[in-house]
């Protein structure tokens, strides 16, 4: 079911030898195996920012596609390494909650990964993307069945923080997802659950200033001008015209933000 | 005449999800391509240092790769996407002078990408990197005929601002294309047509202090000295052994520079 | 003998043209050789870091594997290219030392690379990560066999300033190898050579406060605390839990560190 691709997301940066060290060791054991990486980025334990950018990546790569996930502050602890297969794809990486978006996204089934025939011949407390999520997504890639790597359990941990919650009937508390190179504020307003704001008043409110006005494109507004856009996720952002939204209005990543909307 | 390769050169930086996106959509179309990246960390809406290093790098790829070069402020609007046939490679991006340098290297045709069957099934307004170029370049890699991606155009952008202009006999206006990781100023001043800084003495102003030594390598200047140097792509550049010219200098891309040959 | 894997680690950053016309220039000579980035952000010239890098990344690949390595200060002065055989791994850089922990490592055979017709067609003074050592990589990925590059030498550059020096009986002088991503300090004193830390009293001495403790696990120490772990590469490491030691201890690569042990 494994089409040879393996896409990596880690919180490893872009520095060090972690990165080439998890490679080798895919390479190793799955040598037809081809590696993508998605970003090394992640900032550092941001696991609920890792859940984003994996949630908008996976569905555009094919079917049978293995996407391993590492950011794992609870290594070395008891927190489990899992193996998720969902819409047809193959997600590997910690029980920490990494995946709560694709879960809500599609129907799924999570392994607890457990079988140390698929591991590293040695398990270093410290490095589990070499030892053990590596080695997983390779023998994956080399076909070997879901069921062989462990038992399908059902307590696998799902956060619901990635929801906004309502706050009173036309208001509503979300956070901020990610703040990307541009410095766009990519919110948890998805505009299937929001389409209101396309034709009501509204203000979102996060840092120095409301924003009151939802464009269709960058063009139509003004160069530095703050506004709310429905981003290529789906998801409303705050954006200013060749300019830094999270500068602007200063804020960031994790940050609350509250959308009203008016009647 | 395609040969598979499909080179990546944006402004997306490496943190977001959005070069995962467009390599999953290109893999999707066309599973056994090879995507390699050239950069990601052109400073945001950069087109003219976008333009720089992709007219660095093509020459030494393999004849049928297709390059694609986003760097798009003016997604949304009424900006063309094209595709450049140069060289017997492919280009593709926003119609913005991007491939300009390109345009001034070789004899090309550009055609503008109107297929819609050659793009995504939704065309969001923010992000045509995953949308239209990735398709396309995609498409190209499957060996689609260029003449099916859209008619023959003669009015693109095509900026002449790389050029030096002439300011009097012997003086000229520059500037810096691009400044590297090492701190080199790369000048728009190509040894080719500036051969006489070999022989005769100049000065080159920009910044701080002028510079007037043109060194052969590194090894034969001091340890901080500032000086210019051949660089590998042929255009004049300010370097500073094992320091920081950019810094020493307090100037950048985009700066301008003059230079003077004494008679 | 190459299995046609190229792995690449440079000083060159990720947002200039170099990276890309090394790739360029392998894909031309061998089509089908495969390109893994190993990094490009080893801080400027400094081919200590870079030695440390490929020394806990090359034994994770498979054997065959050619590893190049471009963090050149002398680039255009006298010192030669070379191409290292050890555990039937191929390593290709400039003899300036980067290698020197490959060489402590396995068996080993040095040869200076002297045939041209095995180079570019032109070797700039400034860049022979694309002139020089991109085409012999690429060469050896198709086959061509070592022997073909130059003759053995045995006076190339070896330096053992990664290794720690004994100052008393129980006390030795060491090096941080590394800062990692995360802030951890990655010390030249490996677990093989100081068991006795795991059940003595130890000081650890850099910057601003001694570490006496040994934790096995992040999980088991206090969010903040500082403490020594042996770390995924068998050194000793100075970590805080889900913190910064870099930034707590004021200190970073290049750093000296003092080890004693209490009797």
């Amino acid at each position: 079911m494994s089409n040879g691709l393996i896409t990596l997301t880690t919180d490893f940066g872009a520095a060090d030898h972690f990165v080439g060290a998890m490679k080798g060791v895919i390479l190793s054991i799955a040598p037809r195996a081809r590696i993508v990486d998605i970003t090394h980025h992640i900032s550092p334990y941001q696991f609920g920012e890792a859940g984003f950018v994996i949630a908008q990546s996976w569905q555009w790569f094919p079917k049978g596609t293995v996407h391993v996930v590492v950011v794992d502050p609870g290594v070395g602890s008891t927190r489990r390494p899992i193996l998720v297969e969902a819409g047809r794809h193959f997600f590997i990486g910690p029980d920490n909650g990494v995946f709560s978006m694709i879960y809500a996204a599609a129907p799924h089934k999570v392994r607890v990964i457990t079988n140390a025939k698929l591991m590293g011949a040695q398990i270093s407390r410290t490095f589990h993307g070499r030892d053990v999520f590596a080695p997983a997504a390779a023998h994956l890639a080399k076909k070997t069945p879901a069921a062989r790597f462990g038992k399908l359990v059902h307590d696998y941990l799902r956060a619901s923080s990635f929801l906004p919650s309502q706050l009173a009937k036309h208001r509503w508390s979300g956070t901020i997802l990610k703040t990307d190179r541009f410095g766009n504020l990519i919110t948890n307003f998805h505009i299937d659950q929001f389409e209101q704001v396309k034709t009501r008043p509204f203000e979102l409110r996060t840092g120095l200033e409301p924003i009151r006005r939802l464009a269709l494109t960058y063009a139509e507004t003004e160069i530095g001008e703050l506004f709310a856009i429905v981003g290529s996720s789906g998801y409303l952002e705050i954006a200013a015209n060749q300019d830094n939204a999270a500068q602007k209005l200063g804020c960031s990543t994790g940050a609350s933000i509250e959308l009203e909307i008016f009647y």
